[in-house]
């Protein structure tokens, strides 16, 4: 089973972590063709963390699981915190392939939605 | 003159700070019919600051200026801080007319950008 786990920094604000819930079940909706299970962690001040959301993804019975760093930049969480949290899972879990994605921001459509957001802005 | 301004957060890391700029240029070439002049500013840590950026653009002639919060979650800064330093800029600038967009996250595009990103990494 081919699982999505969506990487998000987590905060003290409730109302943020529930974004990213939102937002990851509407990635599920997208992408139900390529993963039969998608879900999120949190870096840091919310739950899940990293290792809990792996291991709830194994339990369901994840072989495969894509990490997706929802970032912008290229600091030391996505540098550093994030591989170093998934090099741990992988060691607890060595029969499952985890992968790292880039993280969001660099992601080739960002410029365009970026452009998008504004000509919006400037055209209410 | 319209202008577009791009709010990131700003970094210690000075490559975090020239990714900004990278991605500013992209989008301002992909803007271009929209906005005369298109430049980013940060909230801390990294020059131009928001009053710095906001000044440049009307010396250069900006007479609309959308403000773009290059921010994924609804926390302090887009809430409050980046509205409170628009607020100062505007009123340093009264014949100008600032208009702020939903921040970045928030675009009906990310989930579709953040799919694509994770159907590529399973794919690769």
């Amino acid at each position: 089973m081919h699982a999505l786990l969506i990487i998000a920094h987590g905060s003290r604000r409730a109302e943020s972590n529930e974004e990213i819930k939102a937002l990851t079940a509407q990635v599920a909706m997208r992408a139900n063709k390529h993963f039969d299970l998608v879900d999120c962690a949190f870096l840091e001040l919310a739950a899940p963390l990293i290792p809990d959301g792996v291991n709830s993804l194994v339990e369901r019975g994840a072989t495969s699981i894509v990490v997706v760093p929802y970032f912008l930049a290229k600091g030391a969480h996505v540098r550093d915190d994030i591989p170093e949290a998934v090099a741990l899972a992988q060691a607890a879990h060595p029969d499952i392939t985890i992968t790292v994605s880039n993280y969001f921001g660099a992601a080739d459509i960002v410029p365009d939605a970026l452009t998008e957001l504004a000509i919006a802005a400037a055209h209410p």
